[in-house]
């Protein structure tokens, strides 16, 4: 297999099934369509979506049930990205190498693009209902994706990870922001592809810890990569965890000592998802672990 | 039936009805969830859960599979006025009488409170899965209310509202506003009380055009009572269309003609709700026209 074509493949793959779902820029609210819209085809990984259709292929999965999951799963993450972006929250002006939305189209629009990104969501996963007899399945896969959003998942990450910003923090408070903030919405994309499937309740738990190991890499991979990378490879400014007196791995632990920690958990993660087909997302992990953006 | 008695009694099986679903205010993200709780439990008339009970009755639902949807959408409701509140859009420091979110917990958790009570409501919804067999009513509410909450519902709206402000509006813009920003939550609650009591489609379109009705005449009594209130009766600064020359209908049609409009349509709204069980129901909707606040 030549990885970086079938992950160029992939990723096609993916933004087509996302891309399809995205609302029109018509009517009264074209311009909140407008910075939706925006920010979904703004150039990205896609990785929590990848993560879910090849877990859901992994476990057999054959149908298109995954694609509105995996469009609300991208969905989800891009509405935290601009509310993090905010004047009143990180106070960004660039991500994804494009200027970022309160930057465009304003401070008020930008709020309301980020609920509505949120909400369109929730009425792109429910279109999953009409791709299933019994909707047990989808039924399922919105309670996780709920529950991995919200308060106990990201958005409580978040709240902990603003409201902690310039203080020191404690080793248990970092490692609950990342699981939170970061792992969450990992976890449950895999979660979902394996509950779409049809995989049990004990691998579903399985997928769960595989992106809690891989969450917290890449997390770390990403404090790394605010000391070592530049602004023209991750498309956002770099040094900003230093400019913010951030709490980090990289702070704790020095940048040997992350990366090594880092490469262990993807290790584990590695391990979680062994089985058939799993040849691609095994070089997707390691190349996550040499990633520069 | 003694009006007033009878409307406390139901307000407050509303009430708790609602409070049992909020969130634990405990560990690391307790204070987002003491935030979303502080809004929550602010007094507040509970139209939209109330309209929702109501309906659901009156098409002959006994159970509890209300409940969640009721929660739900005064979650909903509530996102939407702490994100309304905030600096970037009206800039409030007033609501319900109690001071704004961002005022007493800061603008980053304020945008981080209303986020986490827009997924909150969604979670809450998803709890009716338990207690459906075979879901089917579940899931047609829970697109109706995310439907009615989105782009094409309270957020489009919002959207247009704000980004018009202080300019001259259309009637046809006024009127999308008005459909969207506030109707849109009304019609769903009332056609998410037909649909969990399994009434047709056609009485569910009925319910959307008395909510339309209802939602209009609210709106257009909020416009009113914005010139004729005292910020002691509304729990929140008066004369605030003016200050931020907004279009109403007041400034469209002055108070005593917007009066008549918002009775005509409440007229309307009653007679589409005409039937068994109906007159606590007929009684509510004359008493929102003489509301104070």
């Amino acid at each position: 297999m030549n990885f970086k074509e079938e992950l160029e493949r992939r990723t096609k793959e993916v933004q087509e099934a996302v891309f399809q779902y995205l609302p029109r820029e018509e009517g009264f609210p074209a311009r909140l369509a407008q910075a939706v819209n925006y920010n979904m085809t703004a150039p990205g990984k896609r990785l929590r979506p990848l993560l879910m259709m090849e877990i859901y292929r992994m476990y057999g999965g054959e149908g298109e049930i995954v694609y509105p999951f995996m469009a609300a799963m991208e969905m989800i993450h891009t509405h935290s990205l601009i509310h993090d972006d905010l004047p009143a929250l990180d106070n960004d002006d660039y991500r994804r190498g494009r200027k970022t939305t309160h930057k465009v189209y304003g401070e008020a629009l930008a709020v309301l693009c980020g609920d509505a990104l949120l909400n369109y969501a929730y009425e792109t996963a429910f279109l999953a209902f009409s791709m299933e007899e019994d909707t047990k399945k989808t039924a399922r896969a919105l309670q996780i994706l709920g529950r991995k959003a919200g308060i106990h998942g990201m958005l409580g990450g978040q709240s902990v990870d603003v409201m902690n910003e310039k203080k020191e923090m404690s080793r248990q408070m970092l490692d609950y922001i990342y699981e939170n903030k970061t792992a969450a919405l990992i976890e449950g994309s895999m979660m979902i592809g394996a509950v779409l499937a049809g995989a049990s309740e004990r691998e579903t738990e399985k997928m769960e810890e595989a992106g809690s190991c891989l969450g917290l890499a890449f997390q770390i991979q990403d404090d790394i990569l605010d000391v070592t990378g530049t602004k023209e490879e991750l498309g956002k400014p770099v040094h900003s965890d230093e400019k913010n007196k951030k709490t980090t791995y990289v702070t704790l632990q020095g940048v040997d000592q992350a990366q090594k920690t880092a490469e262990k958990l993807t290790q584990d993660a590695k391990r979680l998802l062994t089985g058939e087909k799993d040849e691609f997302l095994q070089m997707l992990l390691d190349y996550l672990m040499i990633r520069k953006k």
